[in-house]
Parts: C-alpha cells; structure tokens; sequence
C-alpha cells in the first residue's frame, strides 16, 4: 500500500470524526464481517465470482485491517515479516512442500 | 507494504509448492478462518488483549489478503482507492460526521 | 434439541458463574469464532474432512446459539418460524426452485 | 427445536431443490457468513442493538446449522452433549469458576 492509499484512509476516518468507534475491538469485528461478505462471493459456487464485487470486498478488509494497524500502532511490513519468520519455522519447505497439513500434523 | 514483503510472501506459497491450494475461494476461507482468530483475542474483553497475539494474528489475514489479491491479478491500491471512492460517496461528510450509521440510514 | 440438553448448557454456564462474559455481543463474537473453527475443517479441501472434527465444531455453534437465545428469552422454536415466514416469503418456490441466486436477483 | 420446526426446514429445501447447493463445505461458508451477519448487528456498539435483527440472524445461523447436521446425519443432541462431555473435562468447575481463560491457561 502506497503512502497515499494510507493517508486517503486515514482521512477518511478523520474527516467523518469515526476514530472514536474504531477501539481495536470494534475493528476485529468490522474485519470479520467483511472477510465474511468476502466469503459470501464464493458461497454457493468455488469456481464463478463476481470479479467486480470480491475486488470491493478484499478492499473493504484491507482498509479495516489498516485501521486496526494504524490503531495500534504496528506497521505493517514489520508484522508480516515476524509472522513470516514464524511461518518458515512451522512449515519446513522440505516437510511442507505440497501438503496442506497443519504444523502441527508435519 | 513493501515490495520486498510481497515478495516473500510469493516466495514462501512457491517454495512450498502451494499454489495449488490457493483458489480464490479456499483464500477467502481463509481470511475469515484468520478473522476470527484475531476477534478471538477479542472474545470475552473489549479492552484488554495480548498484542503479541494481535500482532500475529493481523498479519495473518494481511498475509491472506495479499495472497488473493496476488491470486487475481489485483492491485491493492487500485482496489482501495476504487472502493475508498464508494465510501466517500456513501458516506458524505455533512451526514456521516460523527455518527455510525449504515450508509442507507443517512 | 430436548430440554435435557438444554438444561446441562445452561447448568454448564451457571456452575462456572460464566453468566458474567455472556453480553449478547460478547456470545456474537463467540458465534463466529466457532463457526470459522468449523470452516476451516474446509479450508483447503471441500470434499474430504474429519466428521469427528465436524461434530465438534458444529456442537461449539449451536451451543453458543443456544446460550445467546437463552440470554436474551428467545425461543429458537419461535424465531425460526419467523425466520421461516420471511424466508418463504423471500424466495417462492416458482422463482427460487433449483437456482442459488439471491432473492434480491431472483 | 421440535420436530415439526426441523420439518419445515427440510420442506424449505426441498420444494426450492437447494439439495444439490449444500454441499458440507457449503453450509459451513453460509453458517459463517450469517453469524457474521449476526455480529453486524454489534459491530460498533456492544450494548445497544436491534433485537429483531438479532432474532433473524440469530435463526438463520440456526437454521443452517440444522442444514449441516441433516445433511451429515449428526443428530444434534448427541453432537452437543458429546461436546459437553469434553468441555466439562477441559474446564473443571473449581478451576473455571469465575474467569474466562482458555482451557490450557488453567
């Protein structure tokens, strides 16, 4: 995400005085309904979709999430790197590759 | 998020021979899945929360949604600002400022 | 579900003085981080997945739906039926019969 | 739920041919996506809320579950005090009362 994209959602938020309902819980759940409406483009069919409306849904959980992060300070890029770093270490290319297990069944 | 970061995140699904798993429709499950992970730090106080675990679990839908944008050819900047260009228009300042409404309550 | 189950739910509750974390919101959320838990018994694979794993993870939603109707003096009997009126309603069997299309389509 | 409810929810399916749509990994996307629907209805306020909303997301969650268990023929009351024979193990009541740690923080 461009600086520009976050400052635009940064914004948004100001300009409509909403920060005082964006408490991080608030935004775990916004987070959740989207993702789930994300889901809903792909209820009844894996294969068709509406490219047009997952395009607004994927967007709508992106900006939340940008929101929880702005929130609380994280950034973004540090986050997914630390979790990345776990991830490499829970799923060995060697043992992973090709699989979908859990880690945990590795 | 950097260009780096996308591209660790490509590298860790190739390393891992794992494109196969990532249709559209399995990625949106996963967000969801990884949503409510995160609300879950959540579940039975609003307030206090393991940031540690916030932090994780954030990442991971990011992780997630970056994938399927990854998946469909999206840019994440193009399809915030379009759908941030939906908000503004939804949400008009003069009505939205400080209130939580659904857009069709306005 | 027979009231003996419904009983040994809400004895469940009581003899560990839960009644405290149970807002109607607090169950909300629980509603969904059960129902994703039982999603991701289909994240990567839409056919085969673990029954038992299954049983469980639907039991944890219908339990906590059980708990949020109790909490607020529903009855399920009588909010399905209502439920079912709309949705009869919503989607005649002449429109809707063998297409997955959203009565708003239909 | 009694048993002339359970009927009426099988007849809705059936006059609508739906059969062929709900496909496990169907009913789990939809019981998701209509608890998130739940959830809205406390997405920026978690003590206010509209009650019939509640009350039709509430049994539509229901419903669908009553669709999985059907389709997978689980019976209800046998899934749920199985679960509660778990629970009640995972969660003591001299070491549960009162607090809301997960069972492995006990």
């Amino acid at each position: 995400m461009t600086q520009e994209t976050i400052d635009r959602i940064r914004k948004f938020t100001e300009d409509r005085d909403w920060d005082q309902f964006h408490s991080p819980s608030n935004l775990a759940k916004s987070i959740v309904i989207e993702a789930a409406e994300l889901l809903e483009c792909f209820q009844w069919d894996n294969e068709r979709f509406d490219e047009q409306h997952v395009k607004e849904e994927l967007a709508d959980v992106m900006v939340y999430c940008q929101n929880l992060a702005d929130k609380l300070g994280f950034d973004p890029d540090e986050i997914i790197n630390m979790k990345m770093d776990q991830n490499e270490a829970k799923y060995p290319v060697e043992k992973a590759k090709g699989n979908n297990c859990k880690y945990f069944e590795l």
